[in-house]
């Protein structure tokens, strides 16, 4: 952790927390860049290399798997995810806050490169409003939404791998939190070097 | 630490740099208790007991030394001054919040008896600056502002048993980060036992 390096904030939870409407008001709201991922997935209509994604064959990255060059990575079916290091640490060096938003899994990953790192649990009010929240959103078949719920127990169980726990009750006031906890993190003592 | 306590809020710092203004506005802004100091010296006019201080008897005082009520104590020339433990309590277990603006020497005794405090240093942005304001508040002979002075550096050194530090290069700015820093605390995942 130096003095003059960016933030970095890990944005997890269970699906349906809210956390993509969280981080997403966050960008509009401070000064903080978002982490590109890389997938060996097909660019979709509009998408942008280096914006929406790194899009990398799969030879790629695979040799950036063997070389250790992401932060964490997962496949899913017939595709990579993940986050490079490079574009992480390139935003950090320049003195910038940079924030990742992954599943409890891929945070869990995260913690074992980048310890120092801020790690924020996004907690859905309830387990009802959160079976709400993802029935709502139509995107997911039955069977993915009842998958989903009984891993979110698993997931909160996760929860001592982090240093805050924001319940999304209310995005605003969530959003308001998660920027406090960013304010406060520039405050710690460890930051501060130049004075110890 | 327990889920539904307050925070105690422990505010130090070198002399001038600005506390006793940050903690007036605090209290102004968001709901939280000043710590309410014991004495045995004698009220000055419009001083109120329970308010300003609890005005004890130097019996008294000293009894209390003995049976450890001070989250943190000090005689000044021939006065006793002190945290009474039991005030400081009994705001906490409402689950309000309650400041403590405190010299650093005190701020180290008070950490002994409540780690889980949350420590704030005060820094005034430059040594020079705290020199004029020192000098601006035109209460004090040079000699005891020379003495504050160098005995600040000193202070300055004890930074590494605080969890914050706030540079006070403007007061709402400060205030702000004071603000931030109690949010966040209330996000920490240890105060959230409920979950884990």
């Amino acid at each position: 952790m130096k003095n003059n390096e960016g933030i970095l904030l890990v944005l997890s939870g269970p699906s349906g927390a809210g956390k993509g409407t969280i981080c997403k008001r966050l960008q509009k709201e401070i000064p903080i860049e978002y982490s590109v991922s890389a997938t060996t997935r097909a660019p979709r209509v509009g998408e942008v290399h280096g914006k929406d994604y790194f899009f990398l064959n799969k030879e790629t990255f695979e040799k950036k798997i063997r070389e250790n060059e992401f932060l964490e990575w997962a496949r899913v079916y017939d595709n990579y995810y993940g986050t490079p290091i490079d574009y992480v640490q390139g935003v950090l060096a320049q003195g910038k806050d940079c924030i990742l938003e992954i599943d409890p899994q891929g945070a869990k990953q995260v913690k074992k490169k980048k310890p120092d790192a801020v790690y924020v649990f996004i907690l859905p009010p309830s387990m009802q409003e959160q079976e709400r929240r993802l029935t709502q959103r139509g995107t997911e078949k039955m069977y993915e939404i009842e998958k989903r719920i009984s891993s979110a127990q698993e997931e909160i169980s996760a929860l001592e791998y982090y240093d805050y726990v924001v319940v999304n009750d209310e995005v605003s006031k969530a959003v308001e939190k998660v920027k406090a906890i960013i304010i406060a993190e520039k405050c710690k003592v460890q930051r501060h070097h130049c004075y110890l």
